[in-house]
């Protein structure tokens, strides 16, 4: 029992965690046949392949869905409470990256189903958590939380713009122009707006051309404004992670490196951090 | 009397404010009526879609126009002022939002006007005005102001680098390549320029093509110099609603408005900020 | 003679400078005109137009040529070292800006130099160095000034590696898809790593199409570098403008505005700048 | 004995050095005759130039092989360590760089090995190294190799959604829209993310429009990303560049360098560091 327990707690730590050596060699292999399944999947869409290689292709992925079957399995068993496991988000992009090589057993045509599986990538992710690319994650993360509020500020207003100059182009063109519905010129604005620019549908008309150059001049310009607010918050997430000193009479946080003497309580610091 | 003005204020309180649980609850559901409206103009410029549901957008878009219109009478009647607020920027809007379908009864083929009504969307500002995202929308206004002295210079060197390449390209390229005139040939070096490429006109010539890698690899490059102007405004514009404090014995500065000693110097602060 | 002289000066005045309001006035008109002329020259190459209005054309282009050549002579009049003016980068514009329709007289078929009637515009920029603009083109132009050499290195590696990634899409694509040479092989690879991608040339390949995904994506990323470049240099450009203090006793500038001592000579400031 | 050992250092001085005018001299030429054979290797490679001129084109290029045949031996000649210089990245380079020409006597048919002869281009960055260029490359550099760790995070984020996005665009759009298997949709999708956009293949039905909506908004946003990234890094990497000194007295910290006194507490500074 002792026993068992132990083989539990070592597959854990093999599993889900990343400092042991063969924790990191898991996370290795896993890493390889995440990538590999993926992009057997990915291949095995080009008709051409698909006709010649039909074998090979079944071969591969019926390899992995077994691999990461006994994978989920395996944490299943090990996990300390395996229905929070299951039903946690991983558990349930673990779940999904192998159900839909078993539902194609019984179900006939499920072509796109199986396009399902390359969400097997989102697996990637956890490995990606459990690394030194934490800290970096997180930063670009804080950065992009703080921005919120005035992202979406921006993006409701370049939404309103795209509505209403989507609209207007849809009174200047006309379908002649292939500007045959307001969604669609309003698909034509966001492409033009944000300088894809396709071609498929192009404006003729001089009105047309005129109002076009607009959006194209404001769209090569507003790409500033994001920009400068997640520069704006990196910097400042940026900074967070220089060293402040911590008053140990009043425990206040945020004191310069140099201070002599407590901001909050006045308390006199016995010696001066380098 | 004493009664009706009281539904009046409440009236007012209702509709032209955000603070009361009444208040949000009709901000929200004006929000959803704007949007289903907009999507239901949207939707009905697409041929097939008028074609077979024209009876529904019909009685669709007279609800609409209703629920808006009484909301208008609303809005005259619970104003301390009417006459200003029809005159005001959203009065107008607001009678422009309703105004095009009660046209469309005399006018016939009045289906270009009927796209007015996408205005509608304008009034989502004056709610967004009334949130939370007002401080946010004031830091991003605040740094294009502060921008905008600079970006003219901007815009200006472009539109004088536009229109001296597109003449230079007309030259060059001539009426085969598709570079018909001057104005097309300055609407082509916009396109370029601003890395939206069409592709509905390309330069043929080793010539133009030569000039065509120059303009790009400048419109590559000078979009550095709003997103620099920006971002520079913005870093400006944020740092301004981090008041600090500077101590008026050493003139150390960089304590926190809350700081009760200077870090320095230890000297007690008289008063604290708020 | 007394009075010639005056006059003279007078003029210089109101052609050369911009603060009296006969100098404004002048400025005004300038830039009106100056603009008029560009628009008729760019709407004369319309073919349609030209055909219909070709007197109306005549008339205006032979007008503003007037105005223009009665300017350029004042200009020299008003001079105090005409030869110096006539010389200068904005007198030869100016000769340039009227010279072309002179020439038309003589010389058939000269539709072409027309176009050159399009310099007028760079006139404008007299115009803007006169005014409040200048302070804002100067912190502009000076922290392009600054990036110079950055810029360059950054050019130079672009270019390097255009060359190469060209050469590699000729070998690779061949001339079936497009790329006839590795002239047009470089040029593909300039529109697609600066993001504008007309789509004339596209590569038809598998290893084609990952090469250009790594180039699309490098080029995606690789916009950062200027854009940073531009934002420090114009941080530190605008900082600059920050008022500092300079020492009264050995003029020592640089001085924070709250110092109390000079950094050079250790002179005791009397008052502190608020 | 002494003598040859003079000549082989001077030569290496010439050769491998930029300090004397010798040196400088040889490195302009080397220069020169690098951009004038990788732009003969360019021509050449265009038909209609071969067929006209293809003795010159023969000549210009023995004559270059021959010129950096006689350098390659130089450098081997004045190296101290031979078979270092030989086996280094550039001393393979320098190989590269002739030996095409010498297959393609004994290989017939090697057009596209010629192609190899562009990697000459990569002999300026040897050049680019000797020079005063060294510091911004430097600063550049270093700010890219700080970011590295977040543009890792950033760009396998990037890669994990132009998957799962491709492969939804390959089930929504199919076959008929030209999205016809899952590595074709991906690189729709990278060619819309970058903002690149070919129109090659272009979403046709609503669904997809609207997909292809989000993408581009996406793409144009998340460029904010790197451009944070690398402008943060660069700012530290150039603030760094810039040491400023701290108060032994009273601890006012952003004193130039070259102080004196300190500008708070006028304390007189005992050394003046460099």
């Amino acid at each position: 029992m002792a026993k068992e327990k132990t083989l539990k707690q070592q597959l854990y730590t093999i599993i889900f965690e990343a400092e042991t050596p063969a924790g990191k060699l898991f996370d290795v292999l896993l890493l390889f046949f995440i990538t590999a399944s993926v992009t057997v999947v990915s291949l095995e869409s080009v008709v051409t392949l698909r006709r010649e290689h039909l074998h090979l292709f079944l071969g591969l992925e019926w390899g992995f869905t077994i691999l990461f079957t006994i994978e989920y399995l395996l944490r299943i068993y090990s996990s300390p409470k395996p229905l929070k496991y299951i039903f946690s988000f991983f558990g349930l992009v673990d779940l999904l990256s192998i159900i839909p090589s078993y539902l194609s057993l019984f179900i006939l045509g499920s072509q796109y189903l199986l396009v399902v599986r390359v969400l097997r990538l989102l697996r990637i992710a956890r490995i990606f958590k459990l690394t030194q690319f934490i800290n970096e994650g997180q930063v670009l993360s804080n950065a992009l939380k703080a921005s919120f509020a005035k992202i979406t500020v921006f993006l409701g207003t370049v939404i309103l713009l795209v509505v209403i100059i989507g609209s207007a182009m849809y009174v200047i063109e006309g379908t002649a122009s292939g500007f045959t519905s307001i969604p669609t010129s309003i698909y034509w604005t966001i492409v033009t707006l944000t300088t894809v620019g396709y071609g498929d549908i192009a404006p003729q008309t001089a009105l047309g051309q005129i109002l076009a150059s607009f959006v194209m001049i404001m769209g090569y310009g507003i790409i500033a404004v994001p920009t400068g607010i997640v520069t704006v918050e990196m910097s400042k997430s940026d900074k967070k992670m220089v060293p402040t000193r911590v008053c140990p009479n009043c425990h206040q946080e945020g004191h310069p490196v140099g201070a002599h003497f407590c901001y909050n309580c006045g308390y006199a610091f016995e010696y001066t951090v380098d």
